[in-house]
């Protein structure tokens, strides 16, 4: 087999020291990348994700923390900025008053990052999509389909730039996956096996104060799903991210094993895909031994792929009929949407940060060509945004009907 | 946690050279053990089960072949014949012809391996049965449930010693893995998820006049399932082996992507287990990159096992809060069971034939202390049955109405 | 076995969203974490290893980049200096005039990183330190052993903070391995095997322009050793780090296989370690498949250790007589030493990048307990400085030597 | 890069279910296939080796156990003999009678197998040759040098067919391997790790009684060498088979940890081969964690190999510049030399008992047309014999001089 033209390898004379595409500072001509002004809502003292999503905005240094709403709670909110550096004026109360006061100054936020609990995302993404502040949101949409489509409609209007952290997304070989399928390299797809097994919730860990089991376990604050939600949303999306077709269908059956937990803690399914594929969607978080074990099959009449989050940077490429091949991140094989998302030579291992950072690094990009009334590299053009977290909300809305209904088959909508 | 005193763990003075309860050959006292005078049905030349019932049979050196209806084609049986040392007179041109004479010889055969295609294992069977011969059957029990039905009836009737070759059992870690389980090792079971997936069915290689791809992709003699019967029931079996327990209902969707292919070459399904078990299990001879994929991961309150068939000499054992152990056959942490079933010193791997050959082992023991009228060895009762295939058959016979059905909830029956 | 008390294990109820021991962003009571003010020598357009050093400086948000001397070429650091928002007047053509202002301005640089080719590294390492300030210097610490022996006095006198990037000491699972080991937990070490092959340099790379390959591969830039130099001083110190053992004296075969190249591309030996302890040490830049694959492997009485740098997230635990134990970062049998070097829950891999930010942030914490005249958190003091500098180039000159006399052995000295 | 021709490829269209290569059962045309009288020497009740010999023997069915001088203590002699269906008259006290009363006999023994402790195959080996009886014989050939120097005169002159049971040599991919190597896909040849590190003598394990830890570490018994006789031997001869290159000279550090244990129970040496190439060997019994962890690595200017004992069904093939392939036993990509010596499809692995049946299957051909006066099929050429058993012998004792001599460089000789 050859490789087809539509997909563009990089030449075997990458060496460990990297290779031209690499972008780990890409030269300017001696002119300072715009840094851009960033606020963030939650994310306080005791968050976890937020302090992801800072790491994340530094690890490329296109972003300056400058503003903040880090907690409902006003003196948190205060101790929380100060850690952080913020100015004491520019540490607000509330995500109203700071999408109010920062649109209002000269120098105010260029973006802002959305990351409280899932039923907190609506009403700060309309405060600041209303505003013109383009909005960097934490996973899922919503907590609620109903809030998802109007949310939509509202940022669609704004214009802004809208980016959803499905992380996962951001590895460079999810992104050499998705070109490889894209180019044709599998031939038509058949067959897609994606699951996210942990164990974290194998006891009734929200009971011992939690925080973060506490949260994630509860219906008024993560929505009508529990794993499904948290979990299985990252596993659809990398699903229909990675094959480019669009799940049409689903039989989700939903249990809570652990007593007295009122959201699903594992959640198997049978998926039907648009053009004839078939799949399984597995999420899971009582399998013990599974810290985060997304995992993703692909196969397709001339050959299949296979990539897991917990060992990133490697892609499994069998085509039929010849040997599998191991191709890593920046190494032998890698592609150009491979490179793009790649900082460092092959074989030292970027992880879940790095991807992340990469979702910030894209957005960055576009946001700042927004700025500068340009077409940003077509590139960055990858990370998700409304319609993948309406296809989310839609897949769980889907999956708790049909786990309501005996597993039923469920239109997923569109 | 400290072993729990149901599971029989091996001291860990066990070295790589071996320890007393490997059986490679037991001692007898001086007493030569028996070698059972083995019949076969079907196995000719150009078949490849057959062979490998052979080896199995002769590795452990508890069998002797003497007698042979090998082929349907007489020219063809008489040949295979002399290929395998069978006297001429004991080369026989039918099955029927067969059970008839060997039944009447004083040193006729004690037992017989029906290695025909599906669709023939009935008739032998019912055959030997009827004479008081023990039998041997290759896996699935039948093509056709009510043909296993009845079957079943004739055969406990007859009071014989049957096996039937779901050789994966005889894996030395597989059968550990069902004695942790049975021994509360996990806890509460509460996920299963088993799949088998291969990849040579990927092209319509049935075309091409391969034997093997011809048979196995024609209702009339394998059934009505196509990866269902075929490696479907393999994962059926191991799961409710390991686990103990009996899959109540099935969810399937069942799919042949191959154009022009009758049968299924791709199922994926729910399970519902007894207790409130919950499970996945997707077979599929369409997954480039996969050769013989079989794995079986099971999850309780307490725990997680995985095991993988293409590396069969270890188990990897999940307690929830510690760290993942792998247990190697034969080395530290291996069970009675386990080293009930070895050969050789841990590191050393055994395959394929090694857990076929311990089917045959095990059955050795069964028919020999029959014959001599005493109790068998415990150890040497796990060798699936009657009851294991006719649950093949009820798994088979639920998977295809359940997909036929847009797949619904299907009861599978007992 | 029992956890012996002198290695802190994390409680089993650490779960995938972090733990307290964590610190991914240490709450400090509402007080913003001082941001050290850094300068930079080398790392300009161009350069690899600085871009390195800037993100591990930013991703724990403890460093802030205000001055630098990025390049020999004036047009050139000014340029660099520019795209990294180094003001102007803070962009200097030497390391000496920077060494000089900013010693002279109220708000100059606490540290420098210098990140210079290995025969650059003396010079401003000396300018800094002899005005007092703090050195960040990449390994080896020099490119002759007289130079290093020297410098090391000129950093005694000055009193100054100093580490070397030996960035493999900042992953958490190797911190762990030698926790384990310091406790006891193997016995008496017997047996370390290291070796750290690469392939990039399989063909003759450095004719090709590039810039790596072609300063690594030079004697007047390099030093007098190749491989052993470049990715044998890293084997090396990992495996003195992990052990606490010294290595006394080595027998070392050093070849350059490419033809033409001066440096060896390849070197093995073996390796005496006070105590008794036998080792080997592989190093090479001509195996074809190898990326970065630097792995220690170490045996003692009661047990082993096994780390990979290619999945740096796990440790592989092998106590004498029981099953194989995979220890993960963050997750369960995660010591408080690896918890320290941890930002994110278990399963989801940190990397190269996290590890080397690792050293940055516990040399913050030294150099700001310095500022404040207070004892550092002793978990930072892990950082290899002045001693390992030299250690490293003790082990590179005597492998050399050795290498020019038929491998004969050779003391390291100390 | 395309295949070379001199390396045979399987053609893609291997199926799951065997191809024409795969000789499990090749047909004979109808004719019974000569089964070889076979008869032993040691091997009695408690013996491993001798029963892993048996099977091996029995797998393929080309022998048939006639005669035996099982144990030099009679009683237990005639007990084993009986054990294994060894007619009473064939049972024998010494091997001198064996030979003797064999040779004699029209219906005599075609050949023996010698698997007595080492210091005891010359004097069967000989008396046999001498009689015109072929040889299998256990490795290493002798325990002393100078005995295998005699020895090798002995068999030479009597012309008989003898193997030499380095049984990895039979491991299918091991021959792809070598055939490969030779082929010339990686090109000249630069680096060879080679290493077989085990546990089981951790302790003072034959202190306890065990039978084989106390004739393994006997020095009368066993020969000078511990570690380095029994294991590092399967390492040199391993390296050797797959390079087709000969090791000149080696330094070797050998070490006894265990206190009071007269034998090396680790090794470490640098080794150099002829065309240049350097190497490592590493032997241990004092590993933890490590069963039979056998491991091979190969480099040239081309590209790289890999295979392992404990996985051995697949075979890691680096090209330069292109991904790393996984090529499986009888899978796409694996040569007619893997298919030779394979048995069953790739996915179902084949194991140690399986190449050890290899050498059995391939030497009963060369037994066969020796006594067919024809030309044996080439592919059965490859099993060890005296060469590689002298190679051995040369080994071990340039291994121990070297290891005498503080590491010396010493030769091998040849």
């Amino acid at each position: 087999m050859t490789s087809p033209p539509a997909v563009s390898i990089r030449l075997p004379t990458a060496s460990c020291w990297g290779s031209p595409e690499m972008t780990i500072e890409a030269a300017t001509g001696g002119a300072a990348r715009r840094r851009l002004r960033l606020g963030m809502v939650g994310g306080g003292q005791g968050a976890f994700i937020g302090a992801v999503h800072r790491i994340a905005a530094r690890l490329d240094d296109r972003y300056e923390l400058v503003a903040g709403a880090l907690s409902s709670d006003a003196e948190r909110a205060r101790a929380s900025a100060a850690e952080l550096h913020i100015a004491p004026d520019r540490a607000y109360g509330s995500f109203a008053e700071m999408a109010e006061r920062e649109a209002a100054r000269e120098d105010g936020i260029d973006v802002v990052a959305v990351v409280t609990p899932n039923h907190m995302h609506a009403a700060p993404v309309r405060a600041f999509a209303e505003r013109g502040i383009h909005v960097i949101c934490d996973k899922p949409l919503t907590h609620r389909l109903e809030d998802a489509l109007e949310l939509v409609e509202v940022v669609r209007r704004a214009g802004i730039v809208f980016g959803l952290t499905h992380n996962y997304t951001g590895h460079p070989m999810v992104r050499q996956a998705r070109e490889m399928v894209a180019a044709g390299e599998l031939g038509t797809l058949r067959v897609v096996q994606v699951e996210y097994p942990q164990d974290w919730l194998t006891t009734r860990l929200e009971e011992s104060g939690q925080k973060q089991a506490a949260w994630r376990t509860d219906p008024a604050r993560s929505g009508a799903a529990g794993s499904v939600g948290d979990i299985g949303t990252h596993a659809f999306n990398l699903a229909e991210f990675v094959t480019g077709l669009r799940c049409e269908s689903l039989a989700a059956e939903l249990t809570a094993f652990v007593p007295g937990r009122p959201l699903d803690d594992n959640a198997q399914m049978l998926l039907r895909f648009g053009g004839g594929a078939r799949g399984m969607l597995w999420s899971s978080q009582v399998a013990p031994g599974n810290e985060n074990a997304l995992r993703l099959r692909v196969y397709g009449e001339k050959g299949g792929l296979e990539w897991a989050q917990e060992q990133p940077n490697l892609l499994l490429h069998t085509p039929f009929g010849e040997p599998p091949r191991i191709i890593s991140r920046a190494g032998a094989g890698a592609s150009l949407a491979a490179a793009h998302a790649s900082r460092i030579p092959a074989g030292h291992p970027e992880g879940y940060l790095e991807a992340f950072a990469q979702i910030y690094r894209d957005l960055a990009e576009q946001i700042t060509a927004r700025m500068e009334s340009r077409q940003p590299d077509p590139a960055c053009l990858l990370v998700p945004g409304l319609e993948a977290g309406l296809r989310g909300m839609r897949f769980i809305a889907a999956a708790v009907e049909s786990g309501r209904n005996n597993a039923a088959w469920t239109e997923i909508g569109h």
